[in-house]
């Protein structure tokens, strides 16, 4: 009698579409490390509630190249934990910064990187207030890994959430997308996208101060709020379909993407909606509320792009489809494997 | 006319020594880091306060080897920033974890890890409430860093800080010294000194169930707290020192190590006063109150080898001295340089 091979972990490895974002990062966080870490207190999220009032959100920023057109993993290492918070409503309170360095760093490159994260922190309006420092053999780190963690205070017109979406509510987006990825991704391979003549430069951005618009526009009729960072826009919309149990329709001809940002994935073959952002935001709101809150996002610099995209509907729990250009209708799928290691 | 060369930061690069917890580590935090990150909301310190009540620590841990007699990575990571908070008196709330994995990293390595780190969590009490997983490619990072960010409430009966020490206050020790630094040390360079017929294991342990018992029975008479991790207890008592602004007076023979340490810090030429722990603390408290804050230490687990070992003087502020076992005085100083990199 055949014998089924009983599937086994001790020869599987992490694969860097483990750290997308994506369809394997969903699995690794459910079948490896939530089983082992989160017996301790429930589920391991963006951005957590402490207690009644408080949300706490942490981040690792691996980025390659460290420095790159519209900022650099310390102005990334700001905004990304500002922006957990943001997205759940909490604005910032406090942020810690622990600093990995590779020994043979040349100094000046990490004075560099230390005054964008206080650059960033400053502008943000957000003190970083505590920190640590280590420092590994040369080829134990490239260069330098920064994990920021910041707490927040939940704000007092809402406390949006994932699993709040309703099926009509309306999909709003902050801005073009797409920005983010291929920029570092020009940059890394040398590529020259994000030269001086093209307008292709980094999104990132902190959105608190959106958000706090948004929620005084729109108090609790603001559902659920994501920041589409790792597996961009489609991943995100996945993930929040998933999770509040319903289904999401896009209007292609509506999602706002840069013609420089178009005409970079065209030639690396990439889908927008896949790319990571650093500076865009995705709202899930109420329908009857949804024009007031556009409004709310356009009079904010982070916003003056937003736009309407589509809404959540009762069909299809779980999936996301996109009505294209000539009227079909498309599924847009989570990330699957790596599309862009070390994009943050 | 001779000219002085300008020091320049160009040509100067990090060394394993700015991650010591010593002199280096102090002056790269003094002239890199906090100038430019500190603009934005004080000094750094190992745990902040944020707001009225709360304390934010953060720490990342590079420790090789992964796992070593006594611990792994994943305790030292929940222990680490669960003392680093004790150490202001404060009980720990909630942690966040952020891995970032090396493409290739086996995972029933990663299972393991993260296993520790929940079952340390669970056994200090404290949830892992939020997270995140970078991978980057293979040779980009060794194995998995961790970084811990831990918040916790201040505890009503006392606020221990650095800079409150007194002349006069006795100088506790909770336990034997030196016992995490060599058994990592041993366990990395396949020395054997901590093979099973010796008992040489990493003191790794959570402390904030000592410090409640300690600021119960001493509440504000219990001045100052601090954990001696890299640099030994040499260097943070240098610290405590210079920001009290007092002398510290040691006696060599109250200063308790255990025999397998003190046998191989003797083979290794190490001071075990320089050598790093994860399970001891060091406090000052009020001469006054000193038996009864004793006497809660060795009634709990963490504690009960606790002793006096010192007092602060008001002579040579800043300056750490050990009366040796033959009534000579030496100077005991700050690590220099790096002894035992990546040790936590």
């Amino acid at each position: 009698m055949m014998t089924c091979p009983v599937p086994s972990t001790e020869t599987e490895r992490v694969l860097l579409g483990h750290g997308s974002g994506g369809q394997l990062s969903a699995r690794l966080l459910a079948e490896v490390i939530l089983p082992g870490v989160g017996g301790a207190g429930g589920p391991l999220e963006d951005a957590a509630l402490v207690g009644t009032d408080l949300v706490m959100s942490t981040d690792s920023f691996v980025v390659d190249p460290l420095f790159f057109p519209g900022g650099d993993i310390g102005t990334l290492a700001v905004h990304g934990t500002v922006n957990d918070l943001a997205m759940r409503g909490a604005m910032p309170l406090a942020l810690s910064v622990a600093l990995v360095l590779e020994e043979g760093l040349p100094l000046e490159t990490l004075r560099r990187v230390v005054t964008s994260i206080g650059r960033a922190a400053r502008d943000a309006g957000v003190p970083v207030v505590t920190g640590d420092t280590k420092v590994v053999g040369h080829g134990a780190v490239d260069r330098v890994f920064i994990t920021t963690t910041g707490v927040g205070r939940t704000h007092p017109d809402g406390c949006p959430s994932a699993a709040a979406i309703r099926p009509g509510d309306a999909v709003l987006l902050s801005g073009p997308i797409g920005a983010h990825g291929v920029t570092v991704l020009s940059a890394r391979a040398g590529l020259g996208f994000e030269s001086d003549d093209t307008d292709l430069a980094s999104d990132t951005q902190p959105l608190h101060r959106l958000v706090a618009a948004m929620l005084e526009a729109g108090g609790p009729a603001v559902h659920a709020l994501r920041d589409p960072t790792r597996g961009g826009v489609a991943s995100a919309l996945n993930e929040l379909a998933a999770a509040s149990q319903v289904g999401v329709t896009l209007e292609e001809a509506a999602v706002p993407v840069r013609p420089a940002v178009a005409a970079a994935c065209e030639m690396l073959g990439l889908d927008a909606l896949h790319v990571a952002n650093e500076g865009c935001c995705l709202a899930f709101v109420d329908p009857a509320h949804a024009d007031e809150v556009l409004a709310a996002m356009r009079a904010e610099p982070a916003g003056r792009d937003a736009v309407r995209v589509g809404e959540a509907t009762g069909v299809r729990p779980g999936r996301v489809t996109m009505r294209t250009l000539l009227g079909a209708h498309r599924i847009v799928d989570m990330l699957v494997g790596e599309q862009l290691p070390r994009i943050c």
